[in-house]
C-alpha cells in the first residue's frame, strides 16, 4: 500500500488480486486447514488441476459472459509464441469435468473429490469481487447413477465445516428444483418461460417480489395463479411442516411429487448425520443456477450477517462431463467462494489476526556470550514441538522484547548469564507479563504446560 | 491419458503442466504439510502473493532468458482487453522483493517468511522440467543489516525438513562465495573473468574439470596456477580439516579471509542447532548463481540419488529489493523446486502412494434397512476424529468390500441386521483380513486402538 516514491519502480497493488499481511495469511491458512479437515472427515480425496486448461475445454459449454472473463496466456516475448491455446481456469467445475473424463479409467466411482485452488476471472473489480480468488469445492460423482443419500450427506459436510470454522450461527437452506419447476410445468409454462420465472424468483431476496409479479403479469398469468406461485415460494413454517404441506398438495404432477419425495428423503436423516435442527431449513425460496442443477439445491447463510449472501452453495446435477466423454456422470457438490468470505469476515472483524509469527516463543540473546545457550534452548523447544524463533540481531534486551511484542509472540525466553544463575533461563509470558526462572532443561515442559492452561 | 475417442472434445494432458491421481496428490500434500511444519518450527511466517505481477516488476532486473519464459495474460475475448500489463510470476524471489518493498512499513524486521506457491515458466518441456511447478521458499530479510547467525540457522532448517520428509540420507553442502572470488581477485582476475571462471567451476559436477581448465588456458593462466585453483575447488577432507587448511593459507587477501571466517562462524554452531555431523559438509565445489549471492551458499543432495542434483539451494545476498525501494535489504534464503523433486521421487519409487482415500474407514450398507445404523456409526467415528466414508450405492456386500480394497481403506465397517446380532457391527481390518464383532457404541474406540497399534 505504501510504495517508496523514490524507488525506481514503485510497487502498488493490482486491483482485484488480494494480498494479505503475514498475520492475515496465517488466519487464512488456519481456515483453509479446517475446511480441508472437514472435507477429509467425510472421505473426500484431494485433486489439483493445472491453473490452465485448453481454450477448447474452457469454452466447450459456451456462455459469452464467462468467455469474456477468461484470462488467456501469451508469451511476453513475441518471438516465443506457443502458449496461445491455454487460459487460466475460471472455476473448478470445468476442470473437474475434464479431469474425470480424462482419467475416467483410473478413478474409482463414486468419485469423491475436494479441490481447494485459485481461480481467475477478468471481472470489473468492485466491492467484494476478486479477479483472483480461492474456491473450496467438493463433489460426489457417480458412474451412470448416484444414490440420493449423497444429497443427504452434503448438508452434514456443510454443518460440520461451518461449526469447525466457528464464525457464528448459520443456516443451510435446502430445496429441490423439481418442486417449483414441476409446479410451473403443471400450470402450463414452457421451457424458457419456466426458466425466466425461476430466475425472477431467485431475485426475491435482493429485490423483493415485484420483479417476479411483473414478469408473471407479462406472461398473462392470472392474479390468483401468480399469488399461488408466490405463496409456494414463500411457504412459511418449520421444515417438517413445509414438507407435510407439500405432500398434501394434490394435482401437482409427477415432477413436483418427485421433488417433494426427494426433499423428504434428504431431510429424513438430518439428525442421524449429526446436523443440529437449527442449522438446516427447508426453504423453497432458493433457486440457483438454472441450466446445471436438476434436483436438490443448497445455500448457506450466516444468521447474523445476511448481507454476505450465500457463503456455500451447490446442488445435484445429472450430467457433469458430456462435453468431454460419452458417459452419464451425475453428481452433487458444493462450492465455497473462500476469498470473498474471508475478506468480508476480516472486514466485519468476525475474525481477527492474532500474531504475525507462526512461533509461540522468541529466544532472546541478551549478550553474545549466551549464543550457545540460546541455540540449545531453541533446539530443545523445537524438538518438543514448540515453534521457536531466535532473535539473532545484536540489540539491547528491551528492543528484543519489543520485537516479541510487536510480532505477537506468547513467550520470550531469556538465557541468564553464568554470574547471575548458572544454566538458568527466564521465561516471560508476554500475555500476562509474568516471569519465571528455572533450569534450561525444564523449559520445553514448562512451556507445554502453560500452553495447555 | 485415456480420452474417449468418441467424445466431442477429447481431453488430453498439457505438456509441462503436471496432474496427479488422488493417491499421488495425497502424498504431495503430506510432503508439503511436512515442509510447512518445518518452516513454522523455525518461526517463518507465511505469505502468499498473487499469481501475477506487473510486467514492469517482473522485468525490472532484466535477463532475456527469463523474459522469454514469462507467460503474459491477455483477454480471450478481443473486446475486453485490460490485462495486458500483467504476467504470471516465474519465481518467488521477485514477488518477495516487491512484497517487502510495498509493505515495508507494515513488516517487522528481520522479516522471516515462507512461501509455498506455484510458479510458471514457458520452458521448452523436457524430462524433469515443468512449466507449472510448486516452489517452497524461505528467506530471512534484514533492514539494513542481518546477523551472520541467520546464515548459520538455514542448514538447521534444511536438516530438520529433510529429516522429517524421510526420503533417505542427505548432505547439505555449504561454502562461501567470497573464498573463491577472493582467491581469483588475488591472482589478478578482473570482474568478468572471475565470473566466467566461477561459472565454469560450477560445471565440474556435470561435465568434469576439462571446461574449467580450457577456460583458464584461454585466459593465459599458467598450468601451475590453474592447478592451484582446481585443488582449492576440489579440496578434500572433513569439514573441520578443510576449514583449518583454508585458515592456514597465507597471502590470500581480505575477501578470501572474510569468506573463511564467515564459513567458520556458520559451521561452528552446527551441533547446537541439532544438525547431525553426517548431514552437513563444507565443499568449495559449490558455486551457484553469480549475480545474486554474495556470501554463504548452500546445496543439498540425496546421498543415494545424486542424479537428482541439488534439491534445496540458496544463499546470502546483499540486496533484495533495490529495484523497488531505496533501502538496503540483505537476506539469506533457500528454495526447493518441489514439483521436480516430487515427480522424481515418485518415478524412482522412493515414495509410493498408499491409499486413494483420505478416510481410514468405509461404512458399508449390506441392506437398506441398516441405513440409519450406518449413518450413526459414521457420525460417531467422525466425532472421534476418524475420517469416514459411507458407501451409499445399493450393491452386494462383496462389491462394497472390493471398493474398499481398491481405494485402499484400512477398515470396513459392516452394520449387522437385527436378526443376526442386535445393534452390533462387524469391523474388518482390510490389511490383516481379520474381523471383529462388537456393539456399535464401542466402534470409535476400537478403531482408534487398532490405529495406534
Amino acid at each position: 500500500m505504501c510504495a517508496d516514491r523514490n524507488s525506481p519502480i514503485s510497487p502498488s497493488p493490482i486491483s482485484g488480486f488480494p494480498e494479505w499481511t503475514p498475520a492475515e495469511r496465517m488466519l487464512e491458512q488456519q481456515m483453509l486447514d479446517r475446511i480441508r479437515a472437514a472435507f477429509e472427515r467425510f472421505g473426500f480425496s484431494p485433486i489439483e488441476t493445472p491453473a490452465v486448461e485448453r481454450n477448447t475445454v474452457l469454452t466447450a459449454k459456451g456462455g459469452a459472459e464467462t468467455e469474456r472473463q477468461i484470462y488467456s496466456l501469451t508469451s511476453l516475448h513475441p518471438q516465443s509464441g506457443g502458449a496461445r491455446d491455454y487460459s487460466l481456469h475460471f472455476d473448478l467445475t470445468v476442470p473437474l469435468a475434464r479431469y474425470v473424463a480424462q482419467h475416467n479409467n483410473a478413478l474409482v466411482f463414486p468419485f469423491r473429490r475436494y479441490q481447494i485452488q485459485k481461480v481467475w476471472r477478468g471481472e470489473r473489480p468492485q466491492h467484494g469481487r476478486f479477479r483472483e480468488f480461492t474456491q473450496c469445492d467438493i463433489d460426489i460423482v457417480g458412474d451412470g447413477k448416484l444414490s440420493l443419500m449423497a444429497d443427504a450427506e452434503i448438508p452434514a459436510v456443510i454443518s460440520d465445516l461451518f461449526t469447525s470454522l466457528n464464525i457464528g450461527a448459520f443456516t443451510i437452506r435446502i430445496s429441490n428444483r423439481k418442486i417449483l419447476a414441476g409446479y410451473l410445468e403443471r400450470i402450463g409454462f414452457s421451457g424458457s418461460d419456466a426458466a425466466d420465472t425461476l430466475r425472477e424468483a431467485d431475485k426475491i431476496d435482493r429485490q423483493g417480489t415485484a420483479p417476479l409479479m411483473q414478469h408473471l403479469e407479462s406472461l398473462s398469468v392470472s392474479q390468483s395463479t401468480a399469488e399461488e406461485i408466490l405463496s409456494l415460494i414463500q411457504m412459511q413454517g418449520g421444515s417438517a411442516e413445509i414438507l407435510d404441506n407439500l405432500g398434501a398438495m394434490s394435482d401437482v404432477g409427477e415432477q413436483f411429487q418427485q421433488g417433494v419425495s426427494e426433499l423428504k428423503a434428504v431431510f429424513e436423516h438430518t439428525a442421524e448425520f449429526g446436523i443440529p435442527d437449527q442449522n438446516i431449513a427447508v426453504d423453497l425460496g432458493i433457486v440457483r443456477g438454472l441450466d446445471y442443477y436438476t434436483g436438490t439445491i443448497y445455500e448457506t447463510r450466516l444468521n447474523d450477517h445476511p448481507q454476505l449472501g450465500s457463503i456455500c452453495s451447490g446442488g445435484r446435477y445429472d450430467d457433469l462431463a458430456s462435453y468431454f466423454i460419452r458417459k452419464t456422470l451425475p453428481g452433487v457438490g458444493i462450492s465455497i467462494g473462500f476469498t470473498r468470505l474471508f475478506s468480508q469476515l476480516l472486514q466485519a472483524e468476525i475474525i481477527k489476526p492474532v500474531s504475525a509469527s507462526t512461533a509461540q516463543a522468541l529466544v532472546t540473546i541478551p549478550d553474545e556470550s549466551l549464543m550457545s545457550e540460546a541455540i540449545q534452548a531453541a533446539s530443545a523447544m523445537r524438538s518438543a514441538g514448540i515453534n521457536t524463533e531466535i532473535f539473532f540481531e545484536p540489540a539491547r534486551l528491551g528492543r528484543q522484547l519489543r520485537y516479541a511484542s510487536r510480532k505477537g509472540f506468547r513467550f520470550a525466553v531469556i538465557p541468564l548469564s553464568e554470574d547471575i544463575e548458572k544454566a538458568q533461563i527466564k521465561l516471560r509470558d508476554m500475555n500476562e507479563g509474568e516471569e519465571f526462572t528455572f533450569p534450561i532443561a525444564d523449559l520445553p515442559q514448562q512451556i507445554l504446560r502453560m500452553l495447555q492452561q
